[in-house]
């Protein structure tokens, strides 16, 4: 088995309202940032997951984050993969 | 002046309490994931800003974070940026 760590970007699908990006947008110049536009704000999760392998892995995430993480209605979300460590079989420690 | 979009991911300083994190990792073994652990959630910020090169566009970033967009006590900001388009100021591009 191998440790992987995925980092998931769940953002509004275009078209749909992202009031937390407006404010944003709207507070930014009163700071004296004129030059800033299109600020989104949407969620970023990590996690760490143990799988035989990236594909394995990368499905598992992919299923996560339609069933729990986002909502594929009006979010959309992004995946990506990384090896941390792997963990030798048979002694598979955790 | 060049465009550059602005990737900020937020996340908890380590020590900060992740309440969110905690409830998704309780929910995900419910739904047949047992081997997820350490989940953090976070914010993922985009905004667009015109600069007229990348370690302005940086500097600017990085003092919107402090400023505004995180909350830098118990939050930590890491920013990635890539340039997207040179817009022709005279026809200084970059």
């Amino acid at each position: 088995m191998t440790l992987f760590e995925a980092r998931i970007e769940i953002t509004h699908r275009p078209g749909i309202l992202d009031p937390q990006g407006a404010n944003v947008e709207r507070a930014l110049p009163a700071l004296g940032y004129q030059n800033v536009r299109d600020v989104r704000v949407g969620k970023s999760i990590r996690l760490v997951l143990d799988a035989p392998d990236a594909e394995t892995a990368a499905a598992q995430v992919e299923e996560m984050c339609h069933r729990l993480l986002a909502n594929p209605v009006i979010e959309h979300y992004a995946v990506e993969l990384m090896a941390i460590a792997a963990e030798p079989a048979e002694a598979s420690a955790r």
